[in-house]
């Protein structure tokens, strides 16, 4: 079968053949349908970020997949199912993690990603998983399922966010979304109904299709460079929320200046070494008077994928259709690499879904 | 009456003539019996924090109070009750978050602090005091009733620190306390049924009191010139909890450093502005990929006394004797603003507890 792989010392996927997988007992073949790109996918290729499993000299990618049930082989799955698998696999057989079902919680060395570090991905014609690993989505969201991904990003972080304030009455209003690409646009949808005011901070110039979305979604644009992060809370209002979804090191700090007194950040970007200067002082000094918290949120858990079922069921069609610029078949898989201003979220299309 | 007030424009408290105060509706009377010292009452001193009420030129002094009801006035207690006073008070009249039991909640210009900003506080021989904000707690802990204020900051801290991680199944075994003064050592005596491991850093060489205490509670010393905040994993264990009570604002980023995955760092301090230099990309990404969590504390409201209260009747009479280092009469009451590194918990007392 035809696979798209990342080789050791290249910067480029390729497209590959290998062997189509059987699955052992307790796994079940899947049939892939589309995978997602996102930008840990364009960290893998550039070699800053994961790497080959083991003993072996490529990687094969994609970690966004969905897929049909091709072969149940005795899980509780039957020929047909719309399935999306979970990221994370245990390295060498269960850890406590993995049992809770909390692998999104494992620290360094308790996981593989697939697609990411140590583990093969989705990006082939056919993959198997543990049906453990496999999440079940209703049929009619087989062509958007490639999203449920990366809203359980969202939903995973939202989720810590919202237990760091539950100590005490939260009755959040405005959110901030730091980052205008595929995640922060889908986490503006996300949130659309938990917040009644949404803001998303990018540095892109109109026209730009991703503030179109941002505003078609009811959201207000911030521009990031004529408002920074610390000139949001005069120029907007304070945030209760903020969602850090950059990986610029400097709006980790910052965030804890665009919150209102007892809100909560949330990081999700994961920099390079960097050193800088900040008023520690003062962003100590705010943090604790106003009663502040941050958190810092990594993959996501099965129930996090269940909520974003949920989330992803909610998104109207139009918002899907601007958000995804391009779905690629085999022959044109380079497309879905792409990273330029007219690009926000891609996927290379497998096979098509055929309802039974 | 005889209260410890600092006037504007002075940096010494004094003693100074006060009417004796009438309860109003709804206010019992009570008779002072000892009021603690501590860092903050050091910065209202210097003029570094806080402020007289307005239209006067002077603040009584005090926030962590002990007394007994002299006249309940009609409010529910009796004569001769032990009680603490909370500290925060509705600058005019009550607002959403007195109204909520969540004063510690409230930001900036919604609530004065007694013997802090805005309110005399409880360095009086008598005071009054809504019956909403006083606490009742037992007569055998009158002589370290004045300890439930400052036990009460540690317990929201803690209270929030755990519910940031309820998200997910945390056990937590391992606890570094950043600063070895009164705050500290009370948190060192208050973690010690719930963590397995304490760790308790200080600037301070042996011999040293405060270290005697750190040991006598079965905890271990951490020397931060030896082992640097960011030293602390390799040295000792990464910490699940970190409780940072220094104001020193360098800790306040060196605590990402000396988590565990999954751990949550509670900050107290309130530090002065200061400027330095990060590796703001590397602590981002720790915080991410290893899901940790800061959160600001400040204040604490009803139930973190009642949690308070709940602790100090746990602690041993060696604990409490070797940490409150002096109780001083009015005749002598500057001894207890004395800060020198002999001096740990102090408390001027106003009158002596005498069992009904």
């Amino acid at each position: 079968m035809n696979a798209i792989a990342v080789y050791d010392g290249t910067d480029e996927p390729v497209v590959t053949e290998k062997p189509r997988p059987e699955p052992s007992p307790g796994e079940a073949l899947v049939r892939t349908l589309r995978v997602g790109v996102d930008g840990t996918d364009h960290e893998v290729i550039s070699g800053s970020h994961g790497g080959s499993p083991e003993g072996e000299d490529h990687l094969v990618m994609g970690h966004e997949a969905v897929g049909v049930i091709e072969e149940p082989n005795d899980t509780p799955f039957e020929v047909g199912d719309v399935v999306v698998p979970t990221v994370r696999r245990p390295p060498n057989g269960a850890n406590e993690y993995f049992a809770r079902g909390e692998p999104d919680m494992a620290p360094n060395g308790q996981y593989h990603e697939r697609g990411i570090v140590g583990a093969h991905g989705f990006m082939a014609e056919y993959f198997t998983s543990p049906a453990e690993f496999l999440v079940e989505i209703p049929p009619a969201l087989a062509e958007w399922g490639f999203l449920v991904e990366p809203v359980s990003i969202a939903e995973k972080a939202i989720e810590h966010a919202y237990a760091s304030r539950s100590a005490f009455h939260w009755e959040p209003e405005s959110a901030l979304i730091l980052g205008n690409g595929s995640l922060g646009l889908l986490t503006v949808a996300t949130l659309d109904k938990e917040f009644d005011r949404i803001y998303c901070l990018g540095r892109r110039e109109r026209p730009d299709p991703t503030i179109d979305i941002i505003e078609s979604l009811g959201a207000t644009y911030v521009n990031s460079n004529e408002t920074p992060v610390p000139s949001v809370p005069a120029a907007h209002e304070p945030m209760d929320f903020v969602f850090e979804a950059t990986g610029y090191a400097p709006h980790a700090f910052e965030t804890i200046e665009a919150l209102a007194p007892n809100g909560v950040g949330a990081l999700l970007g994961v920099p390079s070494d960097w050193e800088f200067e900040i008023d520690g002082g003062r962003l100590h000094r705010e943090f604790v008077l106003h009663n502040k918290a941050l958190v810092g949120s990594v993959n996501s858990g099965y129930e996090h994928f269940e909520a974003a079922i949920d989330s992803l069921s909610r998104f109207s069609d139009t918002f899907l259709g601007d958000l995804v610029t391009g779905v690629h078949g085999l022959d044109d898989f380079e497309a879905a690499f792409a990273d330029d201003d007219t690009t926000i979220k891609t996927a290379v299309e497998f096979s098509a879904y055929e309802e039974r």
